[in-house]
């Protein structure tokens, strides 16, 4: 197999795949519109080491061929390359990763990492007559205090001698667990009802090696966390038939991501999700969470073991979870708190996980309250007729033009849409909402444009002829943002602040990065704030995930935070429910608060 | 199924049995000399409580009768009952249950027990909407910070709200392993090369509930450490089915140990051996071991888990082992000093652990050197023709009388002998050997005695028609006696002390508590010491075992001892080699030293 390096990050490629094929494969989108078949000359790379076969030159001038310039859909390797890939083809997925590098780089600014697991290369002297130290108290005259598995004893009297006493020994919490020269890799696992995400990281410098997502298997059996424990609890093996679900998506998802990558072996796993997910990975009947008063049977994991999981890496590699503060504010949430860097803020910030619940959280270094509320699973593309994750062929933006009754589109990829995602949903509603198109209760009004038609005895907004969204995919994405913007203002009110107080926003969830702000504001899902106070972190839980594994220190300071959050059950609160009432229209009932 | 209470401990009595059987099934041997056919009238117990039925009064008197004596060979329990048992009645397992129990008395005058594990009963405030905590974090409040399987945080919802917030708590090591409100027991379990013992323990109040021993089945793979070391490095399956045997040999014991115990549930167990035994024990190649320079993969073995031993207990019940100091002196040895209490002692001592090894310390509070010698396993009964263990049935002790050509016999149980245990190994050679039986080279003279015959081409000496001393047997125990004392004095003579320094002698091994110390003087074995000098502490290594369970103190001390003993390799010795040829003889070819 090939090596392929790129400006980008790094991949292996497998024999017939393209350039851009293999690229694409590890988690590296390339903008290519017409798909890969060499006819709209977009996906120019530049070849700067090793040999390639290309044919097709489309729209590539000498001086550029000259240069070292192909299209990658039509390039295939034939040694090891090292190539450039210039900033703005890069699309999608490694935007996603460019944002946790961000977090990464603001967290690791100052501070060393300092995961749970480093690797240390160990020079032994020879066992003789006069030092016959036992093999292991020898490692451990090195390494101080440590402990081993006894799967892992057994192998270490043929390594050392094999290796001639010189062996790299990796440790993880006090454990050996590795005596093989690894990459360090560690992986972050986000669990989300809806969607589940992994990250690949290199503990030894940070770097994301690439990030793959799945939907979570469980969709079959119930869109949203309280289906979910009715079934895992009401059925004789229920909780089994889920767990197998998330434990089989997050072994395809460290599966592809590792075969990427030479001699992949994950030494740590970082995993975040709300408490129920967590409940349900870890063969935990989440049954009381949905019963009053709500209770965990754990927030605060014990650091199991990948065996434990059942997750694909020798048995004894740690399972760290993050912890959750109650049954409906989960480790996914503690983990946006950790990377939004908002626990140690001065100013008073507010954050928001849009997924298909919506967690709030407001406070700053002082304090830190938190609620729960139940958005669905919309913005992440399920329970939408044409609803798709933020991935390739997603409709992420839209704008439209009253006069002329013509909109303009932006799909991720370029490609024609084979979906809408998240912010494509909350720019239609509102840029149909502001042109009259609905109306403030979010209905389609038939006769205001020529994309109106009928379909399945519903009217709906046609973008192309298999892309739409109706009038019940309106309803309930105006349900959700009513949630959101409830769930916000209810949290204010307990605390006694008001929306203006707010210094800072973090806007975190798969979609995150390309929602429009003044959009979603213009449909009354966020607050009336400045636009500069928002800030988009993506997937902040996976991102806290990472966080984690980089630093132990960070992963103490997760434990803290969870600690340190209040939890206000919105559940029992009339307010709750007269401002969820209030915001089932657009942008308010109380349009003040919108003006 | 009754329960039978007796001054000696208790038992659950199996419908069919005798008290007499059950009593024996549990550990507690009575002097019984028909062997529990009614006639011999010994074995007379007094019913304090509870219904019998019983029909034989053979050698009963009314008066007896009337005050509740029974024979328990012929009595059968019709309710849950309490019996006396008159002291002389008990005997072997029994004593060496009272062994152990003098050695703890002796450690715990003064200290606490504090086992590593501790119940603890719960009294949880029922969850409320003000308190929605999650189990596991409500029992942290009062227990502190501890650790939980994931297998039974699983179990944790049910159990809590089954029990309405009030729960037993086991915690082993800062680790809940149990919520039910059994008995705290522990098992040691001493592994040797040619027998295992096992000893059931009640944690809360150091009582020992029951013993019980095995050959180790590994002897059907050879008879000392070496050649087990071979089969199993040797053979591609040897260390799976080496370690198979002893699993099966120690789950067995458990099996037998526990059944006599109503819901007997072991919570941690703590297993001493010498090194090989307990690498292979944990499937850990011992081949190393035997080649120079002799190095073990591990002396300090992490805390594993009964899952990882296999053992038949629930998975996440902790497994001590102590800790080796080298190849050839292992945790047998560690918790023999420990249950000496040599370690402590101003003078100095000398301690000698006769098993299939022959193990030697020597030292005081400031110090401790060590050496091992390969006695062979005659003692234990093995490799000798009517060999056996010191249970029921062995001769344990022999007088003759040269003028009369007669013999006096002492058999554990009084039965007729079913074979000779080590004790009556060294009184059969002592006796004959200073009546002239056999000469200085161990040689039996045919003329001497009419008990001398011919056997299998072999001279013999007869005790009964089946059991016998042939010329084989006693150049076997002459070579085991010499290997012993040549490590003695080798080992006094690196350390440049005098046989006279010695302040203290403990003796131990499963044969010990019998050993007729004169006559093993006499043969040269022992050291020409005053007899005051000597102790017999019996199965010391289990005794050790015993002492960690009660005691964390105790196992750090037994860490500590391993860290501090100064191993000194005999195999290299010149001196060891003369010493040994010197001591072929009775008693020794320097006669001086035993005048």
């Amino acid at each position: 197999m090939f090596k392929i390096r790129t400006n980008h990050g790094e991949t292996l490629y497998s024999h017939g795949e393209s350039i851009l094929e293999s690229l694409q494969n590890s988690g590296i989108y390339l903008q290519a519109s017409c798909g890969g078949k060499g006819v709209c000359g977009r996906c120019k790379i530049r070849v700067i080491e090793g040999k390639i076969k290309t044919e097709v030159f489309f729209s590539i001038t000498e001086q550029e061929r000259a240069k070292g310039y192909v299209l990658a859909c039509q390039s295939y390797p034939e040694s090891d390359i090292f190539i450039e890939i210039p900033e703005k083809l890069i699309t999608v997925s490694e935007r996603i990763s460019k944002a946790y590098t961000d977090i990464i780089e603001k967290h690791f600014k100052e501070k060393q990492l300092n995961p749970s697991v480093k690797k240390i290369h160990l020079k032994l002297r020879q066992p003789s007559i006069e030092d016959s130290q036992a093999d292991f108290e020898r490692i451990k005259q090195v390494l101080g205090k440590v402990s081993i598995s006894r799967r892992l004893i057994t192998e270490l009297p043929e390594i050392l001698r094999n290796k001639k006493w010189q062996t790299a020994v990796t440790v993880a919490d006090g454990e050996v667990v590795d005596f093989t020269d690894s990459i360090l890799y560690g992986a972050a696992i986000d669990i989300g009802t809806t969607t589940i995400a992994c990250a690949l990281v290199d503990l030894e410098n940070g770097r994301i090696a690439g990030t793959t997502t799945c939907y979570n298997s469980q969709i079959a059996y119930g869109d949203d966390v309280i289906t979910r424990i009715i079934y895992a609890s009401e059925n004789p093996e229920g909780l089994k038939i889920l767990r197998k679900c998330v434990v089989d998506d997050v072994n395809a998802l460290i599966n592809a991501i590792s075969k990427r990558h030479k001699n992949c072996k994950i030494f740590y796993f970082s995993l975040a999700g709300n408490t129920t997910m967590m409940h349900i990975f870890w063969g935990i009947n989440p049954e009381y969470i949905r019963h009053e008063p709500y209770t965990p049977a754990i927030n605060h994991y014990p650091l199991w073991k990948a065996s434990d999981a059942e997750l694909l890496s020798e048995p004894e590699i740690p399972v760290y979870t993050l912890p959750s503060v109650a049954g409906y504010v989960g480790g996914d949430i503690v983990g946006g708190v950790l990377a939004s860097g908002m626990y140690m803020n001065d100013e008073l910030s507010l954050f928001i996980d849009i997924g298909t619940n919506g967690e709030i959280v407001i406070g700053n270094r002082e304090w830190l309250v938190t609620a729960s509320t139940s958005a669905g699973p919309c913005f992440e593309g399920s329970g939408i007729k044409c609803g798709m994750r933020a991935t390739a062929g997603a409709l992420e933006a839209f704008s439209y033009n009253a006069e002329t009754d013509k909109f303009e589109i932006k799909v991720i990829g370029e490609t024609k849409p084979a979906g809408i995602c998240g912010s494509g949903m909350i720019d239609i509603v509102s840029e149909l909402f502001s042109s009259g198109v609905i109306d403030r209760k979010g209905k389609l009004l038939m006769e205001s444009s020529r994309w109106i038609k009928t379909i399945d005895y519903e009217t709906a907004f046609f973008i192309t002829e298999n892309c739409y969204i109706c009038q019940s995919d309106i309803d309930n994405i105006i349900r959700a943002k009513a949630a959101i913007y409830a769930g916000i203002s209810t949290l204010l009110n307990e605390v006694g602040i008001k929306e203006k107080d707010i210094k800072k926003v973090y806007i975190a969830g798969g979609f995150g990065e390309f929602l429009n702000v003044k959009k979603a504001i213009r449909i009354g899902m966020l607050p009336n704030l400045l636009e500069d106070k928002f800030s988009f972190i993506g997937n902040a839980s996976l991102s806290g995930a990472v966080l984690t594994l980089l630093s132990t220190e960070l992963r103490e300071e997760a434990e803290s935070i969870a600690d340190r959050m209040t939890y206000i059950d919105l559940s029992r609160s009339k307010m709750f429910m007269d401002e969820y009432v209030s915001a089932l229209f657009l942008p308010h009932t109380d349009s003040e608060r919108f003006e």
